[in-house]
């Protein structure tokens, strides 16, 4: 790959600008409120693939947000390599904690970041990796190095299930045929700790109301006599997770993978500082499934955390109230082997079964993804090692996420192909959390290895 | 007290009226946004009154909001009725719950009351209660049939604290020198079935906030590996009742008055028909701590209830994190001989010494009050219950209520006097919730019984 570091050097400032010109589009697929804004982002989307080089690109409807997709095919003969990505962001609440607006986006340094990082929601997930590959592409178009084809899938709705994006993929298989697909939505280890992500975990998401009294009672005349369904919900999550914090559900830990002692000895190899891990958090302690590391809890096990709870009287002051409904919002992460249906159902079940007298108990599924892992002996995940290697000069740590990109299990289903999880963000760059950045070093470190991906996937295919 | 009845015909409409613009004032204690709104209505208290035919009328100022007094000496040598009530209301939330606008009152019939019922916040509590005072003070200047002396004491914070108005009681003792302090801010058992209030119960109110990682995170990066508040907070309120919904705060039960089984006898007799309360509020069964009965539950028994709980993503679809802090907001209803900054000294002690290692606790007190009871042999108690018997054609049961005002027991401290609970409301009113109403019947019966509260404890002081 010819000039690539002269190139961006080149254009760097362009290519800053026009990543934070996308990052100002508010495109929260997760509320309605921003319909308009989503909608905008898959039409900048599709420019900026034209500029880039594809031949043809779309927006192609769905029930949903839309698809973009774009292609350029150089030669029938040669290996494709099918880009994933997705322009919709988290919602960005709590907005009180940030230091700057989350779509009004600044550079900034950090102790990680010292040449600087982009701060706004997306600029790591996945805007900002998304957008590096769309820059490779028209580094690889533009100087005439583009070694294979190369398809772009970049969805709307990955923050909130993908449904839609599934279906779609199995209504064009022809068209997103590939021989390998390539996603940037995952972090490494550090800068100068390069890794590709070989496991993700599953999800199931759910959300459960609790309904107590016909209406809201005054705590005094009624507290003490009736259920409340507050107390009650928070008794029902609370048993959950037993002493040892071991998920209570019947059934939940059936089709979990155990490592072997040599796999989870080989896992504890990747460089990690409790003391930094507490330091970086502010917290005394981790706390934990008991007999695993830190690291085997967020990516070999399957948790299961509240992620919002509601009810009663939240505002100013006092309200002696006993409210007749309580919510939460649930989400279990799973590992391979886990499906994510089975354990919603499961799930279900359970809660439903522990819900005492009194109360009336509802389990609303919201969207689930399975897990996944990926060989590292496969040409797609060598070539991706060889990319590092050029780039960061070390060879890359294999190394499972405890995140979850639903829709990868079903890639392999229905296209038959592996997908190669290329992440240059930071564990500590806040994506779905306040202050969200992207580091410019790795940003533009991202635009210069992706292309060495396409040489060697290419050659080594031959 | 001649034509009472008369007057009260006459005057109906007008005694509606009046009320109703009282009750378009969105007195808001709680919520600093409606200052304005507070203040305008104890303007609209002090002229009431001195329409009433109060003599001399002051808003006095507070550190919070103000307390109208007013007063009519009519002889010296006379017993002197204090009046006690408040103008501030509960906040409305769930607004769309209500049926109609919380602060457009209305009238319109129900099951109970087949003369029709004013719904709006506050028309009941206290608004509703505290004007049948003012009404039969009108009654009884206005017919010169006012037996002895009176005066009014208005507050603005009770659904606060009252913490204002201790220190008024403390610092104006001449001034609110009395024989007897009369208050309608409970209910009675039935329209057909009169009650007078003999006990409260006491209240500590806190809030909590368990605090974990230093920021919001992404839920599968971090999922498992660290304390999430969320649910921490829901073990540690889950752990707050053991299985006999005892509450396990070391020392909370040491000081419960335990009643003999004559007292439980004697107050089981009070007409009370479990299916038609589980009809009412719609549920399938009641709950609450062993071996005690549900009239128990709610009167002679401590409880805690949480009031409100927020933490994580509430709003619309999914977000996978995990929050930085979770709060609640929590109460606990004490009963007589319980002091409730003691309960909150060990609610406090004990919630922050069963955090978990990984997150912070702090709890902070809101406000509380004692419990109260009053002997039935006092010359107020008789007086109130021959004004029952006279209006009503029925002796009134004594009867304990779950309820606090927290004031109650300082008065009797400062001043020296008995209080008087003469409610005139329902439970079912739905005071604290959404569609609050007051009856039409039980507002113009007050104003019916309480000079004769007047003429008997002026003979019975004699």
């Amino acid at each position: 790959m010819n000039n690539i570091q002269s190139y961006i050097k080149q254009h760097k400032d362009r290519f800053l600008n026009e990543l934070i010109e996308l990052l100002k589009i508010p495109s929260i697929s997760a509320d309605s409120a921003y319909k308009n804004d989503v909608l905008k982002t898959s039409e900048a989307i599709k420019i900026s693939l034209e500029k880039a080089g594809c031949d043809s690109v779309e927006i192609c409807k769905t029930d949903g947000y839309p698809i973009v997709y774009g292609e350029k095919i150089i030669d029938k003969n040669l290996p494709t390599v099918l880009v994933y990505g997705h322009y919709d962001v988290q919602p960005p609440d709590p907005l009180d904690l940030w230091t700057s607006p989350p779509f009004e986006p600044v550079i900034k340094k950090t102790d990680l970041h010292r040449d600087g990082a982009i701060f706004a929601r997306g600029a790591c997930d996945d805007k900002g990796q998304m957008y590096m590959h769309v820059k490779a592409l028209e580094f690889m178009t533009s100087t005439n190095q583009l070694p294979c084809n190369v398809k772009f899938m970049i969805e709307g709705e990955e923050e909130v299930g993908s449904s839609n994006l599934s279906v779609f993929v199995k209504n064009n298989q022809e068209k997103l045929k590939n021989d390998v697909i390539l996603i940037s939505d995952t972090g490494m280890i550090a800068n100068n700790v390069p890794s590709i992500t070989t496991g993700l975990r599953g999800l199931s998401y759910v959300e459960v109301e609790v309904t107590g009294p016909n209406r809201d009672l005054h705590s005094g005349l009624y507290g003490g006599a009736v259920a409340n369904p507050i107390n009650v919900l928070t008794k029902m999550i609370a048993s959950l997770h037993d002493e040892n914090n071991h998920i209570t559900i019947p059934g939940f830990y059936d089709k979990v993978e155990e490592l072997s002692k040599d796999e989870r000895a080989e896992m504890a190899k990747a460089p990690f500082s409790l003391d930094a891990y507490k330091k970086a958090l502010d917290i005394d302690a981790v706390y934990g499934e008991a007999e695993y590391t830190t690291n085997e809890r967020n990516s070999i096990r399957p948790t299961l955390d509240v992620n919002g709870i509601w009810g009663g009287y939240i505002g100013e002051g006092a309200k002696t109230v006993i409210a007749s409904k309580a919510y939460a919002k649930i989400s279990m992460r799973l590992v391979p082997h886990q499906d994510w249906k089975e354990i919603t159902q499961l799930f279900k079940d359970h809660f439903e079964s522990i819900a005492p007298e009194g109360v009336k108990v509802k389990v609303k599924p919201h969207h689930g993804g399975q897990g996944y892992v990926t060989p590292i002996n496969s040409v797609g995940y060598v070539a991706a090692s060889k990319a590092y290697e050029t780039t960061f000069g070390k060879t890359p740590i294999p190394q499972r996420s405890g995140g979850s990109i639903p829709i990868v299990s079903l890639f392999e289903q229905e296209l038959k192909s592996k997908t190669i999880l290329m992440g240059f963000g930071l564990d500590s760059d806040a994506i779905h959390s306040p202050n969200e950045h992207f580091g410019v070093w790795n940003y533009l470190k991202g635009i210069e290895t992706i292309p060495y991906f396409y040489k060697y996937f290419t050659e080594l295919s031959k």
